[in-house]
């Protein structure tokens, strides 16, 4: 099997380390990137090749993982060259775009090719229905972390199981595309709100010098662990508040979408407000 | 040592029935108070007794745990009454009613009796700062347990990390008083922010059938315990709204004392907001 990177960011170099090291190769396009990356895909076992084009066609799978604003477009140049495989887009993008992208890749049955594979990693079932090479994923905790589970939902996430024998620990979700990035939505009106919160009562305890204290008394009901983990998101949360706005702005629209009529996500708009404030 | 209780309710019957375990006299007054309480102190081993006057005179350690609402009053008429011994206060009030409350009992040293001890109990230290016998305490955690911590401040605090002994988990803050009241405001921005954020988030999950989903996603991270106790601060916090909504107003005007001018205390007013909209 070759899996194609399309970014080689810390995502993709971390799934691309794991994968290689598990004996699956792997390549990457680097041409007109950042330095940066250069020397990430250098100092990785990837394949550095030239073109876009034979990394999508050279690949049995296919991964975007750059930029929340780039994932459509990249979607759509793949789509137009892709005749098989699976295209997995990681990016942090809403259930919506998410949509969007998917439907680039609903191709009627019959164009595509008759059976041959490329590679024979992925055998062919008679009741696999191909249409759709689409697979949206996410990656939940931290990426750097080995255990991270990567979840995945669309026609072909099945498929993508056999990964699990590489070093990557997947889960799937379900066959309908779309569904895993709903579920990341879902999840960061979580997480992203006790980031706030966490802030607020920070910054509170902070005003009047009982920060340690505040921590102690939390740490007896919440966990051993809680204090180093609260002050690691809090840190994250200024250092990218930015971003965060951006992404609660989504997830409000999601919401405005699914709440009935009239309802109000006070602690959605609140941790947005909170982040603004913290630029 | 005798331990008196104002207020026979589920704390005072916990920490009673606890000390009495251990062979501490406990005390109470019922005479008017409802059917339940009556019964409750029935099935205990409290000894109850006629008079508030007798109670508070003849016990080393008064605790009042009743209604926020009747805390300050209480204190107010026990304080009259009281020439030795500690007064704790054990109700879930503001940092600002707390200090109310130890100025009743900051009473000029040489009015206090001359060493002489009803009890034997509390053996007098030179350097023991005698004049206030107030005492605020937090229960952290639910009172239910028998291995919740109770945190105390006040100058004469210290003393009663002796109920360590007597089945009691006792965490000496400070010598403060109103130490504990202002860290269990901190702690409350922290986890009411939390269970308010839970509530939307599980409610925009409800909305597209995905509740099983979202807890699911979110035990990866946040461990194996986190769907049920989250569950069950969801409930909690449907069920006790009205009295969220009160205690996120007291923590809102504390917040409003110590913050720097112009700062929006964002989640804190979301998460009354949000309490406020389910009442």
């Amino acid at each position: 099997m070759i899996v194609g990177f399309i970014g080689f960011g810390e995502v993709s170099s971390t799934i691309s380390n794991i994968l290689s090291r598990n004996g699956i190769q792997t390549v990457t396009v680097v041409k007109g990137r950042s330095e940066k990356t250069n020397i990430r895909a250098i100092k990785s076992d990837v394949q550095i090749i030239d073109s876009y084009d034979a990394l999508v066609k050279g690949s049995d799978v296919v991964i975007s993982a750059n930029s929340p604003a780039n994932a459509l477009n990249v979607a759509k140049k793949v789509s137009k060259l892709m005749d098989n495989g699976i295209y997995i887009d990681l990016n942090n993008v809403s259930p919506d775009t998410t949509l969007k992208m998917s439907q680039l890749f609903e191709k009627p049955q019959e164009t595509l090719p008759k059976i041959e594979e490329k590679h024979s990693f992925f055998k062919k079932q008679e009741d696999v229905d191909m249409r759709n090479m689409f697979v949206d994923g996410a990656i939940i905790g931290k990426v750097s972390n080995d255990s991270t589970t990567i979840l995945f939902s669309g026609q072909r996430s099945g498929d993508l199981a056999i990964l699990n024998n590489y070093g990557l620990n997947i889960m799937i979700v379900s066959n309908k595309p779309g569904d895993v990035s709903t579920l990341k939505t879902l999840r960061s009106l979580y997480t992203k709100g006790v980031s706030a919160v966490l802030m607020e009562a920070y910054e509170a305890s902070k005003e009047i010098g009982m920060v340690d204290q505040l921590f102690e008394i939390l740490s007896l009901t919440e966990g051993e662990t809680f204090e180093e983990k609260s002050k690691s998101r809090i840190r994250n949360s200024y250092k990218n508040s930015n971003r965060k706005v951006e992404e609660m702005d989504e997830a409000l629209e999601f919401l405005d979408k699914i709440s009935p009529k009239g309802k109000k996500n006070f602690m959605t708009k609140a941790a947005r407000d909170k982040f603004n404030d913290v630029k």
